[in-house]
């Protein structure tokens, strides 16, 4: 599978959890000869299992050493491989950036040769079990290489930013860290303070939640113990980002709390409702696109075996590939309905194709 | 389609939203003669056309009167329908119940004759097109009766429950809004607080957006106007609820800010990141059960048409019943994953199956 032009061999994944196996996983469906290794030698076997790679050291020196274990925990695993000159260049996979590049500095390695990463991917989940050889694919994959990383070391670095198909962006740490600490650190803070209040609430309560804050809770089912050293390596940025909500937040309770009647313009919540409305509309689709960029067409289901194979075969032979599905349906319910995105101008010939051939579409 | 028995023939709809002409559809879909008018005729007839009934207000006295207008408007309305004795029973369905039901007395509207409601269900987007005659299927609807209220009122909106599919849940009106603060407009407003961070934000910040914060984001796309009402009309207890998540708020932004060294344990926060794993794991999925009780596989999915057709096919064939659906990838790639949720006894036998043609499934 590879060609003597590419710079990236060997390698040797330092972790196998969700982000250390997806790599390795990756590496391995490109042909890459792949080492794996685990404090926790159960999860190595599993990663293994999966087509990670061998569970054990590298013998010889491979190409890229991709450090794929908790934050505080990188400079101190860095140091050690180039110790063991274990391999040519060297990076992780690290939330934060600013912290790690400081901490490699002081613990006296070797920066020549490493150039700190980081995969924006990830799911609730976490083990090599959830790990997926195309987590990274289209997402973007920040690299902060310092000034004295070589450029050999960023090619090959780059060149497994490619057979992950990761979209490469370059920043400096600190600009890493308050990005992240805006566009995921801060998000996932008040997402569990808001998932924090349904831990004692009345069954009746939490009865009564839809969808809306379904979606807005879902990351808070994430790992307590990543997340204290994500926001502890970040904690500077993270609590920059949450100041400036705190204040806006503590401006809608102010207002909320001073009406005296309810045609009052709530001038400031107002306001921030508004921008959220540009906000949100500024943050990129599922595809990397704008959601608008899909029209959505729904259609009456009835909930049992083979109506969605007909659905599909019916949009198949009118030669339109539907970008995206969802379903909703109740339980108890006879039928169900289903939303295909697909590009606009194909929408009108979909509705019509599946209305003839006896869909019910809206 | 109606039997004597019904105690719902004839319904007035007052306000083409996307609550208004949901209930409407799903009224006519069960046969009722439907009357639907909004102060925006325009609105009006767009809903008729979708099937919604007719665009005027009727000539006899109706079963029950829906007032499906914005929370202030609500008790003008009533007063206005109940003088002119257009219908048997009144109701509405503002997303906030103790402010209508005090303005309603003020306003000397029969409280005999009306029983306060609120359907749980919703859409990011508003007006006639977005109805949906099953928009409530399986959904909470709570009603509200007062001291006063009759039985043969609470019967007869009780049928238009039954006729949406929604399941019916009865609370005091206080009990509601600090319900629905909670569940529903706290988080809408830490939402919109996140998503007004992006409103400014730079374009490549915007760029490292995942899933994640978009999720946590969508129902900032709701409209400001709207949400100023239910804000002002449930302010008490909405502020009551940002509140305590502003305290939480603060104690993380303390810890962070005092944070010497990232190793340190981060006490407050990390207790409440494991309370929001337990909070969330609490909230109902998506068909009313908890998400752990389907089983997921993932297919990795060839981008071009005719692919979803085979795959959906194939799982048909094996009589499996696939209980939803999610399709990722990205730009660009030349496969997408395509991930299958079914109940967990068969999960098994549909790997089996799809292996066994062809497809790879993890």
């Amino acid at each position: 599978m590879t060609t003597p032009a590419t710079p990236l061999r060997r390698a040797y994944v330092v972790g196998a959890g969700l982000i250390g196996t997806s790599v390795a996983l990756a590496l391995r469906s490109r042909g890459v000869d792949t080492y794996l290794t685990d404090a926790n030698a159960a999860a190595a076997r599993l990663a293994a299992d999966l087509g990670a790679g061998r569970d054990e050291p590298p013998t010889e020196t491979v190409d890229l050493a991709v450090v794929a274990v908790p934050p505080s925990a990188v400079p101190g695993v860095l140091v050690d491989l180039q110790g063991k000159g274990i391999a040519r260049a060297y990076t992780d996979v690290a939330s934060t950036k600013g912290y790690v590049l400081r901490r490699a500095a002081e613990a006296g390695a070797d920066l020549t040769t490493y150039v700190g990463g980081h995969p924006m991917a990830g799911r609730e989940r976490s083990g090599p079990a959830a790990a997926r050889a195309d987590l990274f694919e289209g997402r973007p994959w920040v690299l902060t290489p310092s000034e004295t990383t070589t450029p050999e070391v960023l090619a090959v670095t780059e060149a497994l930013l490619s057979m992950c198909g990761a979209v490469p962006v370059r920043m400096s740490p600190a600009e890493h860290d308050s990005t992240v600490a805006l566009v995921s650190h801060a998000p996932h803070v008040l997402a569990s303070l808001i998932a924090a209040r349904f831990a004692d609430a009345a069954p009746d309560a939490v009865a009564l939640a839809g969808q809306g804050v379904r979606d807005v809770t879902r990351i808070a089912a994430s790992d307590p113990g990543l997340w204290r050293e994500i926001l502890a390596t970040n904690s500077g940025a993270v609590a920059s980002v949450l100041e400036t909500i705190a204040a806006d937040l503590l401006s809608v309770i102010d207002e909320l709390t001073k009406l005296s009647d309810p045609r009052e313009p709530l001038t400031a919540t107002v306001q921030r409702l508004a921008q959220a409305n540009v906000g949100q509309a500024r943050l990129p689709g599922k595809h990397g696109m704008a959601p608008a960029e899909y029209a959505t067409i729904s259609v009456v289901l009835p909930d049992r075996p083979g109506q969605l194979a007909r659905l599909f075969s019916d949009a198949g032979e009118a030669g339109i590939n539907i970008e995206d599905v969802r379903i909703e349906h109740s339980p108890g319910q006879p039928v169900g309905l289903v939303e295909l995105a697909v590009q606009p101008h194909v929408a009108g010939s979909l509705v019509e194709v599946l209305r003839r051939r006896g869909w019910s579409v809206h």
